[in-house]
């Protein structure tokens, strides 16, 4: 009798860790939306429709190809090689041990997958942002694709499965690194390979090209910040309620303090209250806290989210310096606030130290000398082949006719 | 104190399930909205203000309706005559008993009631993307009211109020054939009684009308998806976690198949990468799947959905070919989508078998038999008395001017 | 052996509890996306950006401040004088009693303080609607700040807090005077000081001024409405099936109902079926359960509903008639619908009594009696220090131009 009655605590313990971890799914699911419309938002009318065709496929391609390969790619158990690479086998299936607590006392083997998928898909859509507006579809599909299926999951797997990152002490609670660096890196060779849009910078001047729906961007990044209760509170792997609250508690603060962050920044340096700033403050906040977020005490949290949120704004200044034109500010937010949020956990928090803070700097330089190189080839070799960018013309008339022969808004009068 | 620990052991399980099916009411609820914008996205902005009006008050009338008579006609208990109509009395109300397991071992009375009432106003809002841009707002809300007051409460008994089609082995897990075929049958008759949209069909050649507004249609999809976690994942009735997080799997593997599907159908055939086709498909997807979501595998899942991404493109072809003029794709993506994800319980899955595609196939039949004529009655009835259709001219210049005398978009200048 | 068994009940249930909480919480977190979509798409598209600007923002002054003062005015503990003021100090932090069920039975500390301050912003996004399209950026801010950081945790005090109204038997289930009425007269006060907008009221006739983007408002609208599933779900501060059931029904209801009574309104009284008015009614209805969710039955919660929608109707039109311009309804929608709901308390359900009414009607006034004084200083002294209202020119040009040098639809041809 007390043998049952064990268990049945033990199974009711289980069905609420695994409801947390599927409603984290969902709302993971919905940064997608947050991502096409906040990326949409940033960009011009004539190139809606296909960001938007992009994006709605994004998920789509994440999520069949971590069911086909990338889950065991991520997750490979023992099948280790050195701690870098590891495979499981093609395909996903279960028997009942994995839908019960004897798998995981957090969730069933179909919510670790679907969790984990949602997560894949979004290093993709980092990609998107950046390339937007110049980048031909078919290239960018497949890009996505080899993207998603195997470069995500193999340096997610240094670390949340059990590799070499792991074993060296690197932290990384919900991935600044291992998802918005990774998804950064791959959005710098994107911008490298591919060049500015025409227009951007002409004469060694730079000359804004303004998102053509405000409302859009917003919706976006209240979906992301939405969802990122998901990503970082999902990553808890269970309803804990001390530690998702926390991490409730950080995520949100670290993106309040971005806000103000790059709100003061942009008033005070650019002499104006920027929106578009503001919002990229917030995500970088987001961002920023990632690494850390069930680390941090509140003020530690309201410290990492306003410095990120003054980072963003000088990073957004700083790539259109050097010419490298990222319409939506994406290397801004997930590259360089990925980076310093995984640096932030040997600055602040529970882990901090000069130890922790080198052993995070591993990690980073890790994870970009793989995914560096990885992605300059796979631009590389459909630059060569099938050509990465469209036509001047098509660029000029915008990629919704020249790649999907339709408009987003053609009842709409543009300004000419 | 053994009986003590088991209730209260029983009460922390009916907390967690009961939870879970509340957080799936507000994701149906969500749908609305979906469906709203969807709709919106792929109609002129001329009548964008008339489709929010309906979208907006048929969540009102389906919650208030189901209030008074939709529940009590769908779940009438014992009150049967044969298993075809049951009622249990006009309005609800309940004593303690249906706030504690011992009305369910899934949830409360009021849980049960507004799941399921979340449930019936989608049966209308798929006839309003149909007949849009060309009904009469009165007509309409009539119609709306009588659709969700009677005809999807009585079919919807025949299977979940334990009716003959229950009896006789017919699985509809959430609803291909009892939300969306119902859906679609009333749109198809609707469809029939209006007549296609001035412009539509001229001289035997079909000119498409676009949508005027793609990221409301993207938003709308997404939402959907998002809301059908609660739609599928709520049908479970519980929280139990394998079965749940299976169907979170296979809806999310079904819509990613559905979009692959559709996309690679449209550039093949129509050698376009369209979008409202893969959105399209995501949905053909979704509703393909949710006859069986709890039954199949991730590989059933995703050939399921591939299919009904497959099927929905040829479908709207076939549809525009016999002049059956549908703005928003509604009968192919929720009545041939919903019967063949009917059907498709009787070709994969767990239940898979000649018997069972009998059983599916008499279910199908079962619902149009009485859905087609019912609602072809009362479209005949309105057309004889108010009339079904506004004016040429209204039709012209918008229904939003025409019903309304406002305007969605004031300040924006149309092309002309 | 026993113990540690009911132990291990107790954390299960106190984990479910906190879990609710947490997705309360998220919930009340997308209203302010709700409130940012509403109020932008009832304005001019010339404002857009400065009204997105404000709500971006706002949630972030409202987290923060409420993390450094509000949150310790708002639950001081011991430390009252006299029931009417309160201050636990500076800050927030807990040590790992606040993480369990020693803490509160319902959620830890952490769920507590974000729940509260998802809240606590709320108030000031009400003001932001009624000021729009003529206030100074700068002036809005430090008035938000200020309102936040003091005016809302003072008065919610009162009741939440355990203050005097608490004592005196006053009822606010979720805060139809201590959130909704609360922002109301913070929002009359506003509108005084700032006078109406240009062209409103000309010589004596009423000029609408038509938002311009009816999909943005519905957006609104029903992520408000999924909101207050948090909103009043959340305020039962526990996952206790019944209760949170009932809120849920009893929300709904009222919002459907709100919707049918100010859709007939403007139907027999304006001769047409309006949009806006039947959104404001939605609103209506859910302002106006929000005092006696957890106390109404769902006849009774159709009845408050109904009438609140009747209400809204007649209100906006009366406040044009008395020249008070409220470009959005906020006035209507959450002060008189939030006086009506908390009188509601008194005069349905379960604690319905002349003696109640009695309470509630105190409970009104004491709050009004602080806040409209309160807020009317701090308007006067901005008036007179740096200005509430842009000038004529920038009011003519937009806001978004004159407070941001940028424009929300840069690509429209808009009409002239």
């Amino acid at each position: 009798m007390e043998n049952q009655i064990t268990t049945e605590i033990t199974n009711n313990l289980f069905t609420i860790n695994n409801l947390w971890m599927m409603i984290a799914t969902a709302l993971v699911f919905i940064m997608h939306l947050g991502f096409a419309t906040l990326e949409t938002g940033l960009t011009q009318s004539k190139n809606t429709l296909n960001i938007l065709f992009k994006n709605s496929i994004i998920p789509a391609i994440g999520l069949l190809t971590y069911a086909i390969i990338g889950f065991s790619l991520m997750y490979p158990g023992e099948s280790f090689a050195g701690g870098v690479f590891g495979f499981a086998g093609f395909g996903i299936g279960t028997d009942a041990a994995g839908l019960t607590s004897s798998y995981n006392i957090g969730y069933t083997y179909w919510t670790d997958f679907l969790f984990q998928g949602m997560f894949a898909a979004t290093a993709a859509t980092i990609v998107s942002g950046a390339v937007a507006e110049r980048i031909k579809l078919s290239s960018f599909l497949i890009f996505a694709t080899i993207f998603v299926a195997l470069a995500y999951p193999i340096t997610g797997m240094w670390k949340w499965g059990g590799g070499f990152l792991d074993t060296l002490g690197f932290y990384d609670f919900a991935g600044s690194t291992l998802v918005h660096s990774v998804g950064g890196w791959g959005a710098l060779t994107g911008v490298l390979f591919l060049g500015p849009r025409a227009g951007k910078f002409v004469k060694g001047k730079i000359h804004p090209i303004p998102g053509h729906s405000i409302p859009l961007a917003v919706i976006g990044v209240f979906l992301l910040w939405l969802g990122w209760f998901g990503f970082n509170g999902g990553s808890v792997l269970s309803a804990d309620p001390g530690l998702v609250s926390l991490v409730f508690v950080t995520t949100s603060l670290a993106a309040s303090a971005g806000a103000i962050g790059a709100m003061a920044t942009s008033w005070t340096f650019l002499k104006n209250p920027d929106l578009t700033m503001t919002l990229n403050g917030i995500l970088a906040g987001l961002v920023g806290i990632t690494a850390g977020a069930d680390l941090m005490s509140p003020a530690d949290a309201i410290a990492i989210g306003f410095i990120a949120g003054v980072i963003v704004v000088f990073s957004v200044i700083f790539f259109d310096k050097v010419k490298l034109d990222d319409p939506v500010g994406a290397l801004s937010v997930h590259l360089v606030c990925g980076i310093f949020g995984t640096l932030a956990v040997g600055i602040w928090g529970e882990k901090a130290g000069l130890d922790q803070l080198w052993h995070q700097f591993i990690g980073v330089i890790s994870v970009a000398a793989f995914i560096v190189p990885f992605t300059a080839i796979i631009w590389f070799i459909l630059k060569k082949s099938i050509g990465l960018r469209v036509s001047a013309e098509e660029e000029y008339s915008g990629l919704d006719i020249g790649e999907h022969s339709m408009e987003a808004y053609p009842e709409f009068e543009k300004v000419s």
